[in-house]
């Protein structure tokens, strides 16, 4: 199905991003771009990922059959709920939010339950802007579409559509089994990230080889975006920090009992946890 | 200065990255790679990191002026004894491993201290393997040599010249300063990786994003290879994985706590730290 009008509040790299695919599939007749810097809409512009630039959420969602909130999660609600008293009588709502539950919260009585449903495409790189987008981020990325009870099945089926239609996989779970789910594939990595390389003492920082790098890759993303993510998702991420930290100690043993037996089995463990993942994603 | 014959004992990543340096700066007369498995070997040869192949490791270094032991560190010392009694007698005998004292301590009385002095370069890739040599591995690459108080100032000189014609910077660091240091850089995120991957449960791995991919790439690694690493670096890898079990512990306090402005100052140590690396490695 074509879309009429897709209005995308906040034209970042995800943003930027399902607009290029958009127009490239051409699965819209108009992709409108709503933000706060006139100067990224315009790069938006210039890149093709937008038809139509506007500050205006009221302006950018008129008449709007879909509508896609890319920003902060905190103020995706805010956004979807102005949007969509202006959008059409049955449009769409979504969110790219990397938090499901507390979005949904907050959605209550204030977003429809037959038009709100959450999604997040698991898809990023190191660098945010419109600058960084790329038409095919989505392609072959899984998008978790979070439902509720009282989701209508048919927003759900047309939803799971429309990022099938963007070149996507998609996987349905409840905001609490998305937020447990991401909290220990996404949320405990960017603390692991910040604290390995915030406890290298900067007279250290000359010896760092590609091994740091990588491992400390994903710790120079934005402070407040994180802060946000890890308030919203506080619970999952406490348990999957303290997890982690668990095994930490089991390390700590291993290696205070000079029991390299143990050591070498929780290498071989890590290494066969990584592998299975290597062997599925072609960039390695 | 060209060298008559330098002799590589194990020719794997960066034993072949040395040899295709040494032959396309023009550096030795001749190359010699010493190791056990001829497919290798041959595969060194047809890749022009070598011009000999040998399984011997008398044969190999006969008459060299430079003998570069490049296997796993527990071998380094026994292969650079046998070498030493049939090279040149004032061969430079180094090794590229990545643990210094105990490879130092086991040198004592079995390498002539007027020809034996450590070296590391931190320089290598997620492969391992002669077939992911490349001769540009070491070019701008941190090389740390590791002279005691019984090595004399003129083989330190000579080691520090060699490096630098091989497009390398160099350092100079007791044993311990290194050992402890590369716990630090290098060790310490080796088991972090493991144990971030090792945490992860199978049915979570298809959540897993570009963060998680390259905060656990390292955890890829061989177990054997770490295992014996570890072992050899036991008492600062302990320390470092300690005062990172701390971190976390700081980690898990803010969280129980509800403290966010405290996980965003984290969060932002985090990024100041790799930020400030990021800088200087044209790789980010």
């Amino acid at each position: 199905m074509v879309w009429q009008r897709v209005c995308i509040i906040g034209v970042g790299l995800l943003g930027g991003s399902i607009g290029l695919a958009l127009k490239r599939k051409r699965l819209a007749k108009q992709v409108v771009g709503v933000g706060r810097s006139i100067s990224r809409l315009d790069t938006a512009l210039q890149r093709g990922a937008i038809d139509v630039a506007t500050d205006d959420i009221l302006a950018g969602a008129r008449d709007a059959d879909l509508i896609i909130a890319c920003t902060p999660v905190q103020s995706i609600v805010d956004s979807l709920a102005v949007a969509a008293s202006v959008a059409q009588p049955n449009a769409i709502l979504t969110d790219v939010g990397s938090t499901k539950q507390s979005i949904i919260r907050g959605a209550i009585g204030r977003l429809p339950a037959s038009q709100y449903i959450g999604s997040h495409p698991i898809a990023g790189g190191h660098h945010s802007g419109v600058e960084h987008a790329v038409g095919t981020l989505l392609d072959g990325a899984l998008v978790v579409i979070t439902p509720t009870e009282h989701t209508p099945q048919d927003l759900t089926d047309r939803m799971t559509r429309f990022w099938e239609s963007m070149g996507s996989r998609t996987c349905i779970l409840t905001p609490q089994e998305h937020d447990e789910a991401l909290a220990i594939s996404s949320h405990l990595p960017h603390m692991v990230a910040s604290a390995l390389a915030g406890t290298t003492p900067s007279h250290m920082l000359q010896f760092v080889g590609k091994g740091w790098m990588d491992s400390t890759r994903i710790a120079a993303s934005n402070p407040q975006l994180w802060r946000q993510i890890l308030e919203e998702n506080h619970a999952p991420a406490l348990q999957a920090l303290k997890n982690f930290a668990t095994i930490c100690q089991t390390w700590i043993e291993a290696l205070e009992q000079g029991d390299f037996d143990r050591v070498e089995s929780l290498l071989e463990a890590g290494k066969a946890t990584r592998d299975a993942v290597a062997s599925r994603h072609l960039s390695g």
